[in-house]
């Protein structure tokens, strides 16, 4: 079987997790802490990072990126990535918008300061990076307000990968309590629809040791 | 014509000016300072960020993974994604790995530090970011130096997007004259063959006000 390393709340590794369920593509889920440094994971991706894919036949694929658009060509349904260069350029725009920007004035402020460095002792959260966290994520949800009113999905009329890169990037904050729902309908009922998709069971039964998630975490109708 | 806003010590632009030159499209370029935050360039990229690249018919496309896609898609030859999905997905793992962490370990470091500070008025270099900066550079030209033996290229037998991107940074932080080219015979042997692709003819014109780059920055027999 295929082999997935990963973090239950690294966005990236969340959105490789959707992407194979989307796709129907089994894959063995190993928990890899990256700070342990451990040497044959090293091996595998020198980069230090996950998430790490395995394939049956003992290929090593690594960085998020690279991964999904391997899925997406082995697994052409359903599809993900939009055949059109222009449209194919507006998914990747938010994909980098959500793994680039979001990931460093959100996710990185909130979930690294609160998970990871409890996680390999790094010590306390630092109080200023998580006040910068929560102001910033209400602008990005008001850029979103802004996306999926134009149309269904983030970046047009279909589901594709940016929705399912952003539901994984605020899964991880959900995780959290970090997300102010109730002042963003919009989001919050797109984000519900992605909740549905088959990828997301797996998500919302992650737990961590000593960290409870709200209890809107795992519930659908939330 | 084509509209290409950019800065020009920004290895995202960079790389998207030296694959406009493999792929002959020609495109104005537009000095872009984001720290400006210029509301006519936010309403073309609210993520604030150059590339942004306005094609002749004014579709606007932002981020840099974007754009060469799209100009990978309009434009074939030469190709510089393979079309394997294994060999694709070893191009996407490298450009990963420049584009984020050669980036955050070297590039923001000491370019950020030593020219964009200079330029956005963010005070001086900060001592420990560029003592880290310098030494982070070491490792990633062993890697370069590792994947250069191997195979020709960066990423395989043929020349790729990830020799672009590994060019487009190091180009910058040679202006600034830190990369210690003397112990790395093999990346300096490969830099000297992607100097005379056609696209670096430009980028070695690029002067920056009171910032002379070193005399071997332009020599193509450095």
């Amino acid at each position: 079987m295929h082999r997935l390393y990963h973090l239950p709340l690294s966005p990236f590794c969340r959105k490789v997790r959707l992407v194979l369920a989307e796709k129907r593509v089994e894959a063995e889920l190993i928990e890899e802490r990256p700070w342990d440094r451990r040497l044959d994971f090293l091996r595998m991706n020198p980069a230090g990072k996950v998430p790490v894919f395995v394939t049956t036949e003992g290929r090593v694929l690594a960085e998020s990126a690279a991964i999904c658009d391997y899925l997406e060509a082995i697994m052409t349904e359903p599809e993900l990535m939009p055949r059109d260069a222009v449209q194919r350029a507006e998914v990747l725009r938010l994909i980098g918008w959500f793994d680039d920007k979001f990931y460093r004035e959100v996710t990185e402020n909130l979930l690294f300061e609160r998970v990871t460095k409890r996680l390999a002792r790094l010590g306390y959260p630092d109080g200023a990076c998580l006040k910068a966290g929560s102001q910033n994520i209400r602008i990005h949800l008001d850029y979103m307000t802004y996306l999926l009113e134009g149309h269904n999905w983030i970046a047009g009329p279909r589901m594709t990968l940016a929705d399912i890169t952003a539901a994984a990037h605020l899964s991880c904050l959900d995780y959290c309590g970090d997300v102010p729902w109730e002042d963003y309908p919009v989001v919050r009922d797109w984000y519900a629809v992605m909740k549905s998709r088959p990828g997301f069971r797996g998500l919302l039964a992650d737990h961590l040791p000593g960290m409870k998630p709200p209890p809107h975490y795992a519930d659908l109708d939330f």
